[in-house]
């Protein structure tokens, strides 16, 4: 397969050049950016130094890239991926957008979230949470990666919806992510001095990862489900952690909740069941594709705490974004993801 | 005032030390540590060198150590304060508990959460969250000094169960805390290599500062209150977030959350109340006795998410011991406690 | 006093903030900030809030701020402050510059390694590396307090210089610095994920504060020093750690190499001598005004490894600055500047 | 191959188990710990959760375990190897020691370095410095894999050494550390709150890997050589950073320096030559095999300051044992190591 990754500077597009470096079925095709057009990509990352050691094109050029690739990734900030989507209607290439343009079924949401009149509203495009929606996959033509937070929390809750064991009100989602999740944009906030030492809430209230998750807890439960969202900035590199609160209905009992997750991930490569009172850890999933979830009951409240951990870069990104690309040209879903976590 | 520390060797014995000796009115008159007797603290704490180069003292003779205190405050694991409040019942030095012995009105749900039989149960201690509970401090002669978490969290939710404003059911406080809060003790999961670029929960459904706040809460709602608490180890040294969850009742106002809380905290010296909208950050109160404090409401799902933070050394330990202090000697309640957060 | 800051919003001058709010003898008469004029410093600190919640005015009304100050701290980049003293030659306010404009005796050095041109050269300043040169201090009309590095640097070899117990060849230091120390401008490698995990060494073979530490060794040691001068950045927020390398000369002895420390420092306030044998540590210092010095003769080799440690934002810039202003306005050295480190 | 991993719990064995669990023809034949026997590793190390769920065996059934490995990774401290060395003389696995026991050509330096008498004198291991002795390796029956200090000390200098241009007196090595080269131990030294937004040296003028950097050294230039080296624990879980100080011999230019390291390395795979002027980040090889060496002369002072950097657990540890196995069996050396670096 041959691959492009528009916006490869950023820190999702640097991961996807990781992943697709190691990938045996994929050959680079052409990478992007449109700050630094011209430039060899190792030297802005000299990680990547002797092994891809490639000028970096332009968006300008995007139909000639379509032209040479099986598959385009497109790692850029929201409202480029549906101007590309369009442009690119006739041709065969496929398109992997990690971006937020392309994941909602309700365009309405989109727009009113994100502040942005949509440019390709026509086009269906399939949600890419993998494990969830493998089928529509693979006949993606064009494939919307879901959002970090979002296959975070979505992994965490929806076999317990699916089995009817919570209630659809009053779920609540605690989230803390590592600060690639911020991006490599020039920010105060981004600086070491603002992170290090440092821990806060952002987006209370307003973070457009919430109506992703909703859109399809809402599809597993059967009706609209309004959450609680709270995302926070963690003092690391990578991983997020979402601490999710729901009310157990009446008399579930332990065995009840280890089934209905068992029978939704016990066959997945990417998710490993930590089990009640597993509490998982960030680092346990580092640099890999892994999901790692436990919980805890609480009898004394009624509710059950479903905790979940990522690699925000890897299956909250790019990772997914090749296990997506996987399915979509029918080789095996772990091909180039089988790296084992970083630790320590 | 001479002062003396039980424990002086444990990350709260030595953020005492620290404080004491730039408080005005204090001179150190013995420290102890049953693992270091004999030894110079500065020879474990090099930052106290030259300052507090002192012979750490043994429990065994707490009672000269009382004959020449005017106050000892106890750095020690739960358990042990108990038994040296009961020796010391006849002397008139002023005892000021940094652990758990002392917190609860009920002493079965000591017993219950702590796993300990309680061997002095007949004393009544004064729970000493300072601004709270200011008038009985003055007169105490055993102060129970508030947990970190529990501090933080109190102060977060009282003003509005105290105005009313929110429902007393469906409490959920989702805590973040720094590493020191785990002591010092040599345990696998407080090497750096497992905190560092790490997080993760831990005590879900069953940390003994649950029913420390909900004792609290309870008080102030006129009713029992049960909570959601679940703490989490932040990669950081000090610093504890609380982000705390509630429902609004119906139709409350900005204003009248906002009045609730200058209500209380307005002529609070260290209370910072930064309002509605503001996200309050671990590095801003470092290594001082502040508590900033805001808040989000969210008209979609009705909920208010205030959010709290302190320094769990500070605040949450030796700051608010200090201040514990001030007022049961009459002096003003911020002396030796005005010293800015480090930043960054 | 009243004392103003010029340049409040970068890190060193929201430290003199900080300090100076301690300072039992100050108050603050302005502050300024070319690129946030108008605005309050505490919404752009928020740790200053309730404390410090004062507008930034504009270095265009220096000649009106100089009316009502005592003392000006200028903590710009090179190249302002020059301008400023030469402004204010007729004023009676004492200037102290946190930058290099006024550190060099020859002229042709500081334009040689700053690459600009010296706007206000026959003005004669102190050099305030106040253990050195307190007489002059006292004196001080415009004072240049030293760099970071250099600071850490010359109190690390001067007192073996002046003995003589070194030869003034190869002399090597190998310098680590937090990262407040490369300010708060918003670069790239500033990011949290440039800095958090990595090290490397910058600036090799020509940083700017060599020139600055031969100027003093050579005047301790009587004749000319080259030095080798590398620094590196730390990921940690304060604190500098120069490992310092001299050739011993023959049959010096581990009590010569002591007496010559305790020589020079053993009254001075702020250094401790940990003495052969010990490695310093940065956190030990952290916060504080201390500078930490312990080293080891390796008799194999011939050489004396010194390692001093320092708060590159307090010792190594602000705190220095106050010790400085003291002594010029002749209260107490350590006036405001007794706390204890942080720790941890 | 077969291959067996004694001493598994540490930090260097857990990186061995994730590299080989990633090798195309390695098949994990058993695995021990002393500390843990009995329990499975992935309770241990979670971040194996599911891909290795294995019982930690004894060292006491290390002949079974020679039986079923063609090779076996000895990851203990030193003084264990010699003693199984010793006793599977008779076997044909091949030992591959990532301690020190067989590390030095005279027996005598390593016993006046490590203080323990050698047990197994006799035998002649090979020293798997790969790059340097690959031709010895192939044929190795036990092979001394380096320290990590080492790795990068000599790897930075022999091709100045070996070229003749630089005086082999006046070498200094200034090294930095993650804090996983520290291990696993319980140590008050290696808990966060000690490590984190710390820094200072520690076995300065007699650390171990001092005299096995001497012994190459020694061996490139055709005569003793005696360095000063002085190891520092940064805050970062991976990564050495050395900066090398060596005096140029005369007239020496930038092209003959060039050229030197490019004879050496031109064709390695795993050594990456960044160049006159780089300043290399040790985060820019985290995870991988990758050793990035940039160097800079300083006319002013006639000095080269040659900079190299790995990551401790891979080519200072796991991954140079694995690259080491490659070439003893004959099969490409790169095999199962050719990750790139995880950045950020």
């Amino acid at each position: 397969m041959k691959a492009s990754v528009i916006g490869a500077t950023g820190f999702a597009g640097a991961e996807l050049l990781r992943l697709l470096d190691g990938h045996p079925e994929v050959e680079l095709a052409a990478i992007t950016s449109e700050s630094s057009t011209g430039e060899n990509i190792a030297a802005m990352y000299p990680h990547l130094s002797v092994r891809i050691e490639t000028a970096l094109g332009s968006l300008q050029d995007i139909e000639q890239i379509a032209d040479k690739s099986d598959v385009i990734f497109i790692a850029l900030p929201h409202g480029h991926a549906m101007k590309i989507g369009r442009q690119l209607k006739m041709h065969d290439t496929k398109i992997i957008d990690l971006g937020g343009d392309y994941r909602f079924k309700d365009i309405r949401v989109f727009e009113e979230w994100y502040k942005v009149k949509h440019e390709d509203p026509e086009t269906k495009a399939v949600y890419g949470l993998t494990e969830l929606y493998r089928g529509q996959v693979k006949d993606a033509k064009i494939l919307a990666n879901p959002g970090c937070y979002t296959t975070c929390s979505i992994l965490a809750l929806v076999p317990l919806l699916k089995a009817g064991l919570i209630e659809t009100q009053g779920i609540i989602i605690d989230a803390k992510s590592g600060t690639t999740g911020a991006g490599r944009g020039l920010k105060l906030g981004s600086l070491y001095c603002s992170v290090n030492e440092n821990f806060h809430a952002y987006g209370v209230a307003d973070h457009r990862h919430t109506p992703e998750i909703e859109q399809v807890y809402s599809e597993y439960a059967g009706k609209d489900v309004v959450i609680q969202f709270t995302p926070h900035l963690l003092p690391v590199d990578r991983g997020i952690l979402a601490t999710c609160y729901a009310s157990l209905k009446n008399d579930v009992s332990e065995a009840q909740v280890q089934e209905a997750f068992a029978e939704m991930y016990a066959d997945e490569y990417f998710i490993r069941l930590r089990g009640q009172g597993a509490c998982p850890e960030i680092k346990n999933v580092r640099a890999s594709n892994y999901v790692d979830i436990g919980w805890q009951i609480d009898k004394r409240t009624g509710r059950i705490i479903v905790m979940s951990v990522l690699d925000n870069l890897v299956k909250g990104a790019a990772g997914q974004a090749v296990q997506n690309m996987n399915v979509m040209f029918g080789i095996p879903e772990n091909t180039g993801l089988t790296q084992l976590p970083i630790y320590p």
